[in-house]
């Protein structure tokens, strides 16, 4: 094993060996992902510079709690590709390595002198999983992308916002961590099918596609129906009630997707009648009624506090929740007992909290602590060591086919 | 291979048999994208009334488009697992199962006799995934959850919306989606595992716990500055500029996320001097300074339409784009270029248009068509003549290994 070990936790993807060019979000996070199924990840960086998220506020002890949180436990090496001797030693690590991540606009890497092929004569059986805004194929390929440019072209802020308002981005980074997500899943099913095949694969992820994709039931209907929707603030498009409702002092949501589920919360709100009665009995009539149907429960809702409703609601099994902000997540007792934060301590940052991992699976531990994330060039030495050491290099395939 | 063939398009997860007794959408989503990456996908649902989102407007020719574009090509069994007769086809199809998922209430399976060990007893080595809305422990275990449920308690509504606002729901259903995902990619992970030690494994995957994942920067500056975030608007909590501004006409999306980027928008806005000044020469300069900064850009775009500026500055290699709603979307010319819709022939509801897969991958072909999405129970026939033929079953542990 070639790369110094980046001490992810041990889980179902231990062993595997993944060489990081990737920048930012959408790749790295990627590559968070598999190292917290248990591969390992050698973050390559542009010297001097770096990953630009090292420079994203805000900062403790002047380092970059953003990129300290998506970059743990992965090892830095700082290598300019278009350097013969560091292209040497680059080589030297795609032989070793079973998966490649990017995320350059496309044609970078070709421009380096690594195109599939290539990498392919390096690597033969290597998963190159590549991440862009809008893919390696089609008219917009050269365009660059950010998650705001593909929330904006995809779509996802045309229905997100408050009723009657004319869009806005989602509060968070979707078009990088979504595309993070399905290349991860890309990989781990190209790695399956390796195991047996011995088969290499070219993966080719738009950060567009999957915007696309978790657009979901939105886009399924402006198929059916030929309407765009707009922004429906809380509210469910088809589905009602299935929003957020005042009380007497604080709002809750409550959803009811079924008309079981809405009979119960009649009878809850002492209104056992709505269940029968035309407007509200079935789910397509409530989505038709939708108005007055919000109307008659904040009306019946407005006798009591938020706590009272959700602990009246809650058992009697109808689903509804408070609204919490960022310090109510994060002292959550189900959080908490979930082990859901994970603690960092930094040599230059101090302590830092973090969320883990939400993979709970059989067999694997879940620590409470993860490595720091690497100051840039910090595996140098060690890397290269090893690569001095190692005259005859570990097979492309490894021995476990 | 006793499930009559759910005709997934060929992929790395090629041969993979999948059980799937989850219902709405953060289960079936995931079995969606196995499905989609080549497995072959069983339903299993309730007699009678089968996934509630057969009743989830809007309808064509009488039948749901959510479900058909959640759902295609699954094939669907009704089993009721309170019957004998109904559990010994069930447990047939375990022991012929690489994947089971559901995403039932914590304590249903067990409920039903189904606990990890019993499943454990007919298909020794299956990848059992469990999608619950806030896991198999905890407090919260036994709460009913929804994505509005997950997304409320979990934050994400408390930084999504306009500045100023109280905060939305995602315009998509991400506590569903995100799950989903995280699901499919432990297990593809825990199959890649299996493919060499032969173990199954139990793999519990909650909304809560995945939300939190995707809540992303804001809780770990959150851990950092002790300081809740509120929604922003479109605009990124800490880049700038990252954001939509008004033009002579539409507004357009602009996100210059380092120096570099930030001086090439500030030449092509005529400002060459804001990249030198003080007050927005580097990214934490211009996060401090974000108000004026925005007033500063939209001052400099009122010149022009949101065309002219999108040809001027994409030409100049600065991330934007226009504000696209579904029909848009939907008449995209890159999105066409990578085929990311496709066709589905449903003999009840005639064409219908969908997403695709965001999966490219080289050496698999991408099918420009999906076949339908099963009517309730219509896999019956098929999968009880091979049941009753198969006298020696598939062994529990597939040859491959």
């Amino acid at each position: 094993m070639i790369l110094p070990t980046s001490d992810p936790p041990r889980g179902p993807l231990h062993g595997v060996q993944v060489l990081d060019l990737s920048r930012v979000l959408a790749g790295p996070f990627c590559t968070l992902l598999l190292w917290e199924l248990g591969a390992e990840v050698l973050k390559i960086e542009l010297p001097g510079h770096g990953d630009d998220t090292r420079a994203f506020p805000p900062f403790q002890n002047g380092e970059s709690v953003y990129f300290a949180s998506v970059n743990r436990g992965k090892r830095s090496l700082a290598l300019d590709l278009k350097s013969s001797t560091d292209r040497e030693v680059f080589n030297g690590l795609l032989a070793q390595s079973d998966v490649l991540v990017e995320n350059f606009r496309p044609g970078a890497m070709e421009r380096l002198g690594y195109d599939w092929p290539t990498i392919q004569k390096h690597a033969p059986s290597i998963v190159y999983a590549r991440v862009s805004g809008f893919g390696q194929t089609g008219p917009y390929r050269d365009r660059p992308a950010y998650d705001l440019i593909v929330q904006a072209i995809g779509g996802m802020m045309s229905i997100n916002g408050p009723e009657g308002g004319e869009g806005h981005r989602l509060g968070v980074s979707l078009g990088d961590t979504g595309a993070g997500l399905f290349a991860a899943l890309a990989v781990a099913s190209a790695l399956y099918e390796r195991r047996e095949s011995g088969a290499g694969r070219l993966v080719d992820i738009a950060m567009l596609d999957c915007q696309t994709m978790l657009l979901e039931a939105a886009l399924v209907r402006y198929f059916a129906t030929g309407v765009s929707e707009k922004p429906s603030g809380s509210r469910h498009q088809v589905i009602a009630p299935f929003d957020v409702f005042r009380t007497a002092d604080q709002p809750i949501a409550i959803g009811c997707a079924n008309d079981h589920l809405f009979a119960k919360l009649a009878s809850a709100l002492d209104r056992p009648d709505w269940a029968k009665s035309e407007r509200y009995a079935t789910l397509p009539a409530r989505h038709l009624n939708q108005p007055d149907l919000k109307a008659d429960i904040e009306a019946a809702l407005a006798s009591d506090s938020a706590a009272e409703w959700l602990e009246k609601l809650g058992s009697a099994g109808i689903p509804c929740a408070p609204l919490h902000d960022m310090a109510q997540v994060a002292s959550d007792p189900q959080l908490a007992a979930r082990g859901a934060f994970v603690t960092v301590d930094d040599p230059e940052m101090g302590r830092l909290t973090m969320t883990g991992s939400p993979f709970h699976i059989s067999g694997f531990e879940r620590p409470a602590t993860r490595p720091p994330a690497p100051n840039l060039d910090e595996a140098r030495e060690a890397v290269l060591d090893e690569l001095r050491r190692q005259r005859i290099r570990r097979p492309a395939m490894p021995p476990v086919w």
